[in-house]
């Protein structure tokens, strides 16, 4: 299948793109680089060095013998969006190409604003691509876990039969975020279902989880093919972090008494069930939800997994909770879809986090333990910064 | 109480300004003129004459012996935002400064990242300001009942209390608008029910009906207080629309057999409800929504009500539905929230369309019925125009 992967360079775009190329798709890939821009403003760099674009193209294409064809250009420009659809002609559209991170998103308004427009206002123009070129164009797009909030109901896969004073209806489940980057995701989501009503579009929105790991079977092959692997409070997430924490011999921070859960999922997963997802595409004007998380844990659960299983001691230390959450809540997600499909998961009870420990190791020089700390607090709003 | 009305220039915005002035509140408008710029792009005009804001301004000052202040800026711009807030110092903020027409935001690609930019980055701008500037002040923010899309179940207000496997929740009303417009509300109201969450703000939430109607108390005492009304296809609503195409002898166009409800409000009301938001104002952290209409029509119900009140014949047409909507439809809408705080509605089942005829009458060689027929497809995709 032509698979054009946006956001194809950042740390699931790029194993995405492999593993798709890798189980004999074609595949083209599409990014601004804004990622990288991300580490120079932050003063970070990915704790694994990653190779640029070209050299990994060109890595793949002697390993695998598999060509991938790369796009340099932005979402915002709808001229950019509407001519590498044209050109690459794909029968699926892997959407990855959003600011990601949270904590990114409330550092002030600027970034607040930069992140909404940015997601919001990329995937719009997507959407006015697939419909205009080819509206049979399959959508896979990225959404999070973080856009359901937590409920004290079952979160069940997007939608949600309700029954109210005796009548029924089958609605979009009702989102509740905890930041505008997972705001701006259910926007992205009301815009998509939108589309796929108005104009019979195929969309499937992963709603995914917390993503651990480093390595694919695809990344592993060479050092060139590595992905990034951010441990800063700012892009870091949770179970990478500590186990960098860990190695480093760093208190692993838990926000909060740690009674807040996220679901999970191995990042070999993740390219699974994009894989998955491509394969079995919707149907003409369905907007079909997955939960894309295998299971869920505790933010203390975590810390204490990763305790256990460091073959060294590790402290862990209670910092006040930055974000804006429940310190502690019901959190039963249902995830049967990619099941259904055929996703076997990879639990934590494997053996991945130990090796993460030795790819963490070999790299630990490269860390500034300085950024390992929360700066950034949700409920301080601070002066607009000017661009 | 000192109150900023942003988009104060409309055709809601300003007699909501005349209304609270003349009931003793200090008023300052912003506009930044985009409706009076819309009407350029579309070669249409209010079918009755509207002065500038200055000429309103001084007439408002001579007939009232009360001064409002305005200001001209945007929201899009944060110092200007920043900046008013802290000149003004206003208690509560009605915030009017949207694009406000489907239609318009269906007109291609440009114009629906265009509505969705204006509305959502504005809007977040002035969260920012109030967070920043004085989280005690109070937002009273204009929805519209088209952002609940039209669910099978009793329509609440905003809010919906869920039962599901068992548990229960409050949750946030599950929303499935019909165009970019109405979803770049349903952002709006995401965001601002976060801001109040994480920051403690004060939120109204109005999600209003289509309003009729081109006169208040305080518009009628001079032609220069006078407001705009739209009858072209792509600003005029549905009623006053009607009224004038009945006054200009052309048949009143219906989109499809008319089955598709409307929640409706006298702008008599739209003002009174604005007025009493704002003297019981929302508790800090509240996110509180209204449904702010007073009685619900079919669009042929609607048209049938014209007609039958019109003092000469009266034709009734059925286009195609350029719109995405059910033909037929649940739609039972809770409104008892703005009644309780002391609404007294005014029904169509009184003597309003008869002083709208002639309203219209007086003004009717000023239409071009060339813009009365919708050339605004929903579900034709336009090719990108450049901007």
């Amino acid at each position: 299948m032509r698979v054009l992967v946006l956001g194809g360079d950042g740390y699931l775009g790029w194993p995405t793109a492999l593993h798709l190329s890798d189980n004999g798709h074609e595949i083209a890939i599409v990014d601004n680089f804004a990622r990288r821009r991300y580490d120079e403003e932050l003063g970070v760099e990915s704790l694994i060095p990653i190779e640029d674009m070209d050299t990994r193209v060109e890595a793949w294409q002697e390993i695998s013998g598999k060509r991938i064809t790369a796009y340099q250009g932005d979402l915002l420009d709808d001229e950019f969006a509407f001519q590498v659809l044209r050109e690459f002609a794909p029968e699926a559209v892997v959407h990855f190409a959003e600011q990601r991170s949270a904590p990114y998103s409330m550092i002030d308004r600027r970034h607040a604003v930069y992140t909404q427009h940015n997601n919001v206002v990329g995937t719009l123009n997507l959407l006015y691509a697939i419909a205009k070129i080819d509206p049979d164009i399959h959508l896979v797009k990225l959404g999070t876990m973080g856009e359901y909030g937590t409920p004290n109901i079952d979160i069940e896969e997007g939608w949600l039969d309700v029954e109210h004073n005796g009548r029924t209806d089958r609605m979009l489940f009702p989102k509740r975020p905890g930041s505008f980057y997972h705001l701006s995701k259910v926007h992205d989501s009301h815009n998509i279902e939108f589309a796929c009503r108005a104009w019979g579009l195929r969309a499937t929105d992963l709603n995914q989880g917390v993503v651990y790991g480093q390595e694919t079977p695809q990344t592993a092959r060479d050092p060139r093919l590595a992905t990034r692997f951010d441990y800063d409070a700012v892009f870091g997430t949770v179970l990478n972090r500590f186990v960098i924490q860990a190695v480093l011999g760093q208190p692993l921070t838990v926000y909060g008494r740690g009674g807040q859960q996220r679901g999970l999922i191995d990042i070999r997963d993740t390219v699974e069930c994009i894989r998955l997802a491509v394969e079995n595409r919707a149907d003409r004007g369905e907007f079909r939800v997955f939960n894309q998380m295998t299971e869920s844990f505790s933010v203390q659960g975590i810390a204490e997994l990763v305790a256990e299983r460091f073959p060294g001691p590790v402290q862990i230390e209670h910092l006040d909770n930055p974000r804006v959450e429940a310190a502690e809540h019901y959190y039963n997600v249902k995830h049967t879809g990619l099941v259904e499909l055929g996703l076997k998961p990879h639990l934590l009870s494997d053996t991945l986090i130990e090796s993460m420990f030795d790819i963490v190791g070999a790299n630990k020089h490269r860390a500034d333990t300085e950024k390992l700390h929360p700066q950034i607090r949700w409920t301080e709003v601070t002066e607009p910064a000017r661009v």
